[in-house]
């Protein structure tokens, strides 16, 4: 599969749905793994990194799940290329800095994907609409099986599998749940939800990862700790607070509904025409008012809006996305033109909130009786 | 003519337009006079006060220009119904906060106003649409000199009219021109014309008089001066003046047309999109987004859109008109929520800008040689 036609196509989880799948967007399970007898990606040479390459690249192409898949070598790509598999969250920022000796495998159903040559010599990622560990899981765990018994793991059998940095040591494994927490970021309550998942030892992240801003309300939660568990423990584990935190978030959403439905409406509607009629758009803003549109959405506050269609032009307009569309390098300013453009031609469609008519005055607030002076 | 008809309909000069009407919104003159033989209204008795209205009314009311017209006296009022007319201005603030043997007179096309009691015994004001201080004129004069026919005017050969400021003896004619200039504030132009306006003579207020902010990019230009000179010389001054500022504004909208079409476009969109779907408007707001439509409008970026419509919506949004069409007091909060119910249900008819489709790209920045990397 070339990646014209990769990057066409939205991946599976964007089409589908899971669990959950009004607050959690996606289920992510990553396994480090690196082969005996090759230094670690950031302790050797890239004539070591391209042999391991060469050794590895066939074994990983050859899984059933990779047939008609999408493959190739990092020396291959441009910046904005690799950028936008970022931005799909196939590769990794760190794994895309690289060159020589990386390449990336992705399966057609963009749900799996192995990066090699990343901090280790494998990064073997599952993919899953909703809360869906499990499922994530068993889709690493069948191609970690497959490729364990072609290639010589580093394996220790007190430490378990080794790994470039010690926080992966033991099952090597990061299971990561993206959830979109609009109404506990309006009604103020989202610091305390951050406080309690972090003390129960589970990891609280923006968007990208390690170190980013939790743009457009959307959160990562993840374990911590690869050692001394088992994987089935430790996704048993998360989904059970990912599940509480979900219901939080629900409880916020109807609270707003019963409390503020004038300031809901405002923010929903607000956030709609903004999109639809916007000419400059910068990214932040965007996510922004996607996230308020998507609570909207799914709190049936505007109707016929597919939730796919937000995601996709969530990834859409993303600067390299951007760019790739446009064929060239875009600056700041034609980003944000070009974003307001796509977003208002992809939201034309929609026909906003419902309005009501000026004659029933706004009923929710006005008392039964009139206190005329 | 009862107040509930005269409210039910737009004043002439909000329907017709007149010359430059797409920069000048209205052009006032009022007359200050006074009767001789009485004391100045701010010192003077309630009792005297009503003696000379119960002698000034009919005389205003049999002026053939008040033939089914409106005639109420202020102790017949709501505190909510002055505040109407003070949004219409048809009265003024000060005028409005007085009540026993003060009383306005208004003709059915809400053209000429004639204030009993306010800082004079007389206040007689015109409006026309559009740049026309001559015709405005021309109506108080011809109702001034019926009224110097029945009355005896308070006039000193060498003073002229004698009033209760000294800042209005002499002519006692205050002119005065609304102007819209959004795009003299949008490129940052408008304080060295505020500056140059004041530098010969001329007063620049907000929308509602002295001391108040200029909202909506809503000015009132206005003269300072009322003795030494004859009243069409200051109204041929004012008229000369207006016309450097109009063509600064439109001047403004061309380059902002030319060189910043997207930031053009895009505050344009925002303010139809927030107007049109919005359900929390406060006051200042509305009339800063209504400024940028009315520009909208005035430049055919937004298609079909009257401009009668957004000046009768201006009116229906101030907080006294929100009271009267809702029948009773409202709080802040009901006012905001009121506001934008009726923002939403007028604009509903409006397409809004033309959208572009996102596969023709946003050509005006984009240069014709492409720098790929």
């Amino acid at each position: 599969m070339r990646f014209t036609t990769l990057i066409k196509h939205p991946a599976d989880w964007m089409k589908g749905s899971g669990p959950h799948s009004d607050v959690v967007m996606t289920s992510r399970v990553r396994l480090a793994r690196n082969l005996r007898g090759f230094s670690f990606p950031g302790y050797s040479a890239e004539r070591q990194r391209v042999e391991l390459l060469e050794l590895a690249r066939p074994c990983v192409e050859s899984l059933p799940e990779m047939t008609d898949g999408y493959s190739e070598e990092y020396t291959g790509l441009t910046k904005i290329r690799k950028q936008v598999l970022v931005e799909r969250h196939l590769v990794s920022r760190e794994h895309a800095a690289r060159a020589a000796g990386c390449a990336v495998v992705v399966d057609r159903k963009q749900s799996l994907s192995i990066m090699i040559n990343e901090e280790d010599h494998f990064r073997i990622q599952g993919i899953r609409a909703g809360l869906n560990l499990r499922s994530a899981y068993a889709l690493v765990d069948k191609a970690d099986t497959a490729l364990e018994s072609m290639l010589p793991y580093a394996y220790d059998d007190r430490l378990g599998y080794l790994t470039a940095c010690p926080t992966n040591l033991g099952t090597g494994m990061r299971a990561s749940v993206m959830l979109h927490l609009p109404s506990l970021v309006l009604s103020d309550q989202i610091n305390p939800v951050i406080k309690a998942v972090g003390k129960i030892g589970l990891a609280v992240r923006g968007l990208y990862g390690e170190g980013t801003e939790a743009l457009g309300n959307l959160f990562q939660i993840s374990n911590q700790h690869t050692l001394g568990e088992k994987e089935g423990e430790i996704i048993a584990q998360i989904e059970k607070v990912i599940e509480r935190v979900v219901s939080s978030e629900m409880n916020a959403r109807q609270k707003l509904l019963e409390d503020s439905p004038t300031m809901l409406q405002d923010q929903v509607g607000r956030a709609f025409a903004i999109l639809r009629y916007a000419h400059i758009l910068t990214s932040k803003e965007a996510l922004n008012l996607l996230s308020l549109l998507r609570l909207g959405a799914d709190m049936d506050l505007i109707p016929n809006c597919d939730r796919s269609l937000l995601d996709m032009l969530l990834l859409e307009i993303q600067p390299a996305h951007l760019q790739l569309s446009a064929e060239r390098e875009l600056s700041p300013e034609e980003r944000d033109a070009r974003r307001a453009e796509i977003t208002r031609a992809r939201l034309q469609m929609l026909t906003g909130p419902s309005n009501v008519s000026a004659s029933n005055s706004t009923s929710e607030e006005k008392p039964s009786d009139s206190n005329d002076e």
